[in-house]
This record gives structure tokens, sequence and C-alpha cells, in this order.
């Protein structure tokens, strides 16, 4: 141990959370009792609650090289976020654990908490636990998310039925691109040693992969104009690995239009510069977070008026297969690996 | 990759996931929805709930040099099932995040989960989600317990009031004894090569630091002989420690007898054998997740009457300080770091 101020070491786990959980005020009447005894206390008496959890580690899920720590806490959060509403919930309170090594700063820690508390105060989500730990190299972060909703409205992934229509909400394909184009500066950067590079022209892309946010306002939107989806799921693999999840889960085949796919001119521009295909990218880059969902027939009229859903196909009967109708009207087989079969098509 | 029918690799993530959850049965009414979607959902109506969560990494909170790896998926549920038993409520369900490194087989994976659903059933928790990822070195676990009492049940850390006996279950530093042992015994392996060593006079040792169970007899024990403790904590980092988190909670201060520590024989044996002062250990050595709280003096009989339980002290005025006291009468004050203060007396 050095003299050093900002140690972690110096002020040990419970100085560290209590410098990390000083501000916390909470906003939910759900969040009865948060950080500071042995287990939260909620209560959910009126409603359905959901929980999911993510663990992200160093190295896999993020590169400290080019991730902003606050950036890398906001993101946590959202991606737990985004399976509450992916459910048709509506998240209320989270709980972080995160295992640092010992030559993290707790200025750092704070910069990641900073993200975090953001992420909170933007979506009305209460911080009420978590574990403050060591490792022995690299961060781990694990977010849990709870979240509550009326029984009829909790939209799982089994509820699709033959002729629904496949919607998606934004574009897609962004946040791969911005990962791309990230590790290409990257390289850059390690071999030349260059500067800050001029990414300016990419700053969607970029902002779809550091800091992505959850469509609360889809769920919100489609509550709004009376939609209730059959099923429903986030886009955190791939739009063709999460229709595959949908259709096995609802005993279902499918078809997706591949002149539909929705994806913005930054993203064709980044893909042109990079030699990809803009279409196998939308098709199954994941970390986009927008949401998947199947409606009835009878709301077809309904998600045609909304500027940010598109229709990208159809439920079929399960022997019917799950393809993409390319614009010629040939059928790809869609897998969950597609990446590299559709490529070679 | 390697052809190796074992690997992760080979089965993916998704392969994976089936493989670990392919027997789970959900037992509690409370679980509507497990494994298999964005999010579990569950039906908490008629109770408060209770969250809790404790990140695990290897090297820092096991050495899988000694741990067996169903030891150590059993004893991450339970340490997480303890700080449910700890709010006076009873844990309904749990989620279990992994993050491996390719070298892990999903034979050893299925190991560890065999400890999980072990856990599980013993205690009668449902596993309802998780999250199953890779790392770049290193095994590590996050596990989330859900759990629910009644209102009126649910026991904080901040109600102890002065003159409230400091009740304790089970006996302590037995947990610390077994870790000194298999430490000693790794460096002898590690120096000498030695086979594998004799430890059978002391299993009971070994058992609190590889296999803890958490005391959910005591909350039964409790509510069925009309005992609702003004405060509680289990004991993860040490008597002392914890103690001081309920003085501080409460804003009381506190006297616990130093001939009052519960220390099982073999505990004292051991200490004897590795040189260690038995009371030292049973003060500040972690990991027995034994139930610490406290009483009305009202329930003084009561309490007397229960084998599994010894009053240790009572609260006093927060004035009045945090002591230990000596079978001399004399005082040494509590503190969280007091491993070395105290022997230094």
């Amino acid at each position: 141990m050095s003299g050093k101020t900002n140690e972690i070491t110096k002020i040990g786990e419970f100085g560290l959370i209590e410098l990390l959980t000083r501000n916390i005020k909470l906003k939910n009447s759900s969040s009865e009792k948060g950080v500071g005894d042995d287990a939260a206390v909620l209560d959910l008496r009126q409603m359905k609650t959901v929980v999911t959890t993510d663990l992200l580690t160093e190295g896999i899920h993020f590169d400290l090289m080019y991730t902003p720590l606050k950036h890398l806490g906001y993101k946590a959060v959202v991606v737990n976020l985004s399976d509450v509403y992916a459910m048709n919930a509506i998240p209320t309170q989270i709980l972080v654990s995160i295992a640092v090594s010992s030559k993290f700063t707790t200025e750092r820690i704070e910069e990641l908490y900073d993200g975090i508390h953001l992420a909170c105060e933007r979506y009305g989500v209460d911080l009420v636990g978590g574990d403050t730990t060591s490792s022995l190299t690299g961060l781990t972060l694990s977010v849990v998310a709870i979240g509550s909703a009326p029984a009829e409205k909790i939209t799982y992934r089994s509820g699709a039925r033959e002729n629904d229509l496949i919607c998606v909400s934004g574009d897609l394909g962004g946040a791969f691109m911005g990962l791309q184009l990230l590790e290409r500066e990257k390289k850059i950067f390690q071999t030349a040693g260059a500067g800050q590079p001029d990414l300016s022209d990419f700053s969607y892309v970029l902002e779809r992969q550091l800091k992505p946010e959850a469509r609360r306002d889809i769920v919100n939107l489609l509550a709004a104009k009376g939609i209730q989806p059959s099923s429903m799921i986030d886009i955190s693999d791939g739009l063709s690995s999460e229709v595959l999840h949908l259709c096995k889960a609802s005993g279902t085949g499918c078809r997706l239009y591949a002149d539909r796919l929705p994806i913005a001119d930054e993203i064709r521009k980044a893909a042109e510069e990079l030699h990809l295909e803009a279409a196998t990218i939308a098709l199954n880059g994941g970390e986009d977070y927008e949401l998947l969902f199947t409606v009835p027939l009878a709301d077809f009229e309904k998600v045609s008026a909304l500027d940010e859903i598109t229709i990208l196909g159809h439920m079929e009967n399960t022997s019917n297969g799950n393809y993409l109708v390319m614009p010629d009207g040939s059928l790809v087989e869609l897998t969950s690996m597609g990446w590299n079969s559709f490529v070679e098509e």
C-alpha cells in the first residue's frame, strides 16, 4: 500500500460504499429501503415483478482503451433496463456490483458511478443495493434490474402467433458499426501511435455503441396507442438471433423482408468505408437495444402510423421455416450464426 | 478452437444455458416465469420483497486449488440466502450469472451448477434467471437472491435499542480456521508436493469454510417462539465488524462479554495447532454466516431457553462506546479492523 490518497485500499470497502452511495435519493415509492442493510426492501404489491441481470467483464464486453468509464456505467444500466422494457414493464430499481483490481483509483470508480447515477436519473430508477469487491485482474460489473407491470401487460417471447406482424423500433446495425470504427482506430493507434482520430462524421454510430439508450419511449408509445405486443425481445445479439428466439419460444416460423431493414444513412456510410455490407450488419450486428416485437395483423393500421416503428415481416407456420426474403424474392435461411452464411450467399 | 467435445466454445452460450437449466422445476408459486425470457416474472403481491446480491471473484473470494466447484456453487447461493434470512425474510428466487474463461469445460460448469441446484433444492428457492458469459481470466460468479416477508417481520440493522440483548446463533470462528488450514496445506503442497493431507480431525471447520449453511432454522425458530428481533445482520465479515454495523445503524453502543463467545472444541484445537488465539478468531474471523441479532430485554427468558442461541451482551447508550468486556472486567474497544489492535492489547 502506498500513501496515495485516492487508492481504494486506503478507504476500504465500507468507505468506498459510502462514497459511492452518499448522494442516492430514492425516487420510487416501491423502494422502501435501499443501500445499507443485508438486502434492499421493495413494496411491489400491485404488480407483477420482473427481474433481470447481466454480467459484464473487461476485455469481453468492453475495452477500457476506448470506453470512457462514465459511458460504461451508463450502458451497463441501460442494457439491463432494456430487458425490463422488453417485458413491456417499467423498471423501478437496480442493484450494481463491481469487482475491481487495486490499480483502480476511487476517482475512476466514481466516474463509473457517475454514469450509473445518470442512467438512474434519466430512467427514474433507484439504485437500492449491490456489492463492491476486489478482483485480481480487470473490472467486472454486474447489474440487476427490477421492474413491474400489471399482469395483462407483461409480454413474453412466447406469445407470437402465425400472421402476427414483426416490428422493430429505430434503426439497426449502428452499435456494431461504432464498435468496428473504434476497433479500427485502436489498431491504428497501437501501430502508428497517432493522435486523436477524427470520428466526427460518425458521432451517431459511436454513440450507439458507447452510450445506447433503452426504448422506454416505445413502451410508452405502444401503451398510449393501445397496442399490446403479442411477443417482445430486445436486440442485444442481433436481429436475426432475436427473431429466432421469438420463433422458437412462440412455435412459429417467420419471413423478414431484406428491403425493409431500417438502416440509417450514417450506418450505410460507415459500412461502405469499412467495406462491409450494411444489410448484413443490420441483421447480425448486436447491441442496438431496439425492441423487436410482434402484433396481431389487426394492429396493422396502428403500427404503420408510427414513425419510430418499422414492420419487417410476419410470423409463419413453423413448418415454413425462418427466412429472409431478398428483393428478388429468393429466400435466405435465418440463423443465429447467420453472419458468415449470409455473406457467402 | 479445438475439437474437444466438452469445450464451451463448441456449444455456445445458448447451448450452455440450455444444458445448465434443463432440469429446473419451479417450486414457488411466486415464480411465474423463470429462465428463458428477457427477465424473470414474479408475483410478490402479498409481501414485502427483499433483494440482495454478491459478486465472487476467483483468487479473492475462492481458490479453485482447494475449493471443489460443487461446493463453490453451493456456497455462492448460501451466502446470498443468508442475507435474505438476515432480514428475517424467506428466500424464494435466485438469479445466477457466471463469467468463465475458455479453459473451463462444460463439465466443470455443470459441477458448479450441481452445487447451485443442490442449494436451491435444500432451501426451496427457484433459479429464475441469470447470465452466462466469458471472461479473459478466471471465474466470476454473481448471485442475486430475492425473498419476502410480511412488513411487520422485516428486520433491519437499525432497530436495536439501548439494553437490547445481543444474540448470536451457532458458533464462531470455524470458517476462518478452515481457511487457515486449507491455506497451510496449499503451501505445504506447493513446496513439498506432498499427497492428500489428513485433515479428518478438522472436518467441522473445513465444512464451515467450504460448505457453509444459511440459518433458515434460526429464522423459523424465532418465528415459532414468537421472538421478533429488533435488529439483525448475518456474520460475513466477523462478529466485531457486524456488531459495529448494528450499533452504527441503530445509534447505540454495545458491550460483548469475551467469556460468552461461542467457540466449538474443534475450533479451539485448530487454533492451538496454528498458534492462534481462539477468541480473536471468533471475534474477527469472517464467513460463519451465523445470525447476529438483538431482542428486547423482555425476551431474555425466551432466548435463554434456546440451545442454538448465545446471549453475547447488550446494547448501551451510544455515548458509552463499543467494548468487549474481558473476564477480568477490563474493556477492549471493538473495531472493525479489530484483529491487530486486539492482539496487541
